[in-house]
């Protein structure tokens, strides 16, 4: 059962991937499961940049945010997640007409969660790796989450 | 004379770095010198996340991106600057009225510019230091830009 | 034969790896494949920390050196590979009685080639994943190796 | 008095700085103050690599341990300070013949201190910046160290 996510909490991390910034910038939730998180984003004219790439800072939200509900589903539900750090390479230039994320937790310590997530550009029916992050995150209780 | 930028370069890199995904998030460039570059963005609630705090991926793209262009003021005009990773450490909540970042080149080599970026969050008239980015880039001639 | 490496480059690479620092530390390679590195390193009292616990500086010279013999494999041979970056996350405590590091390059550029170390901690005979590096490098001529 | 460091805590991190791993390395405590350390280390053949740079993983351990005893002079005496992760660029080749690396605490939250670390290749009497590091820390009480 340790693997065990129950739908209502699958829905409910799908529902509250999507909010604000996340939101604006169109990313969905696509698939969770315990310690994983997949999302996806159609590309518009607004996420590109000056050279007609996809924005790396589109990336590296994407990158961020789906690391972060990667971690979520690992966590009690009264627990939030903040991300200490990250650092994502960029691999290949990004110019389809969609990315997906694939994150993955790859170490739970006692605060502490690491995720890796791996962006791919979606060309016609091939999926490209172009970006991979390494997200440093700690999961804090609700109620102690402040503003210092 | 190796610390002048003209004003018409000044002018070209302040409007050639607000578009698409940059415009689109409401970046805007506020100052522009030889090996600095600095921006700013009005907070709107599309900005931010679950907990009501700016997204990391806004504070992410905005180090980024400014980073990116403090390089372009070292380079020629005929180049551009390709972001090859980069690293960021969010320090404090952000959750003022604006984002200021501040990006300045640390070292320039013969292909590889590093780039440090300081995003502030201007809370009334304080500003509070909530995030520190380092960015590896590559200069390529604009004709080698390409898809591969 | 895109695939393969010589013998006679197979035992220069396993060599090469040990000199200098590395030698010092005590480091060995121990499986060489294309876009793959393999080394270990038989724990000694000087190689821990104040708290007894394998140090994190010999873990990530062990991620950096391991990483870079995996592009070399990739490399013609009158190629050197220099490290650009690298990012390290240690997730759990090492203190078993030798540590191993597998790298392989995750992506190949034009110049750029980045690869990914794994470092465990050998304890009894089970390994155990004490860190994971990201590192990314420059392929450069080995005529064009120079002190700027 | 927030400021203040006992003498007797100065020559016990200054002692303390150099066990083990840093120990057998050569590196030394130069100058302690609230929230900076210094070190040093003179250059031996047994520090470079295959071609005859200093080695990065010297420096890394360098820039890695340095910053984590800055985070020391401001953990009350009981802490022990973690590295949860770093991240480096290595700016320029070294090959002087002593290095300094220079770490100070840049953010301190509740538990994480982040501190960052710049490393000079000590050439006759110049000093030349060689690498910047970004160090992620987590100060824990003493007793609550253990080996998971």
């Amino acid at each position: 059962m340790d693997n065990y996510l129950t739908q209502k909490r699958i829905d409910f991390l799908t529902e509250d991937y999507c909010q604000g910034f996340i939101k604006y910038c169109g990313l969905k939730a696509l698939r969770v499961k315990k310690g994983f998180f997949e999302s996806q984003v159609v590309i518009e004219k607004s996420h590109r940049q000056q050279d007609n790439f996809i924005h790396a800072g589109l990336i590296a939200t994407m990158a961020d945010h789906t690391a972060g509900y990667s971690a979520f589903t690992i966590v009690p539900e009264d627990y939030r997640i903040l991300t200490i750090e990250f650092k994502i390479n960029f691999l290949k230039p990004a110019y389809g007409n969609a990315l997906k994320c694939r994150s993955k937790v790859i170490n739970k310590g006692k605060q502490i969660i690491v995720s890796e997530s791996k962006v791919y550009d979606v060309r016609d029916k091939s999926e490209k790796l172009v970006a991979k992050g390494i997200v440093t995150m700690m999961a804090v209780h609700g109620e102690k989450i402040c503003k210092e």
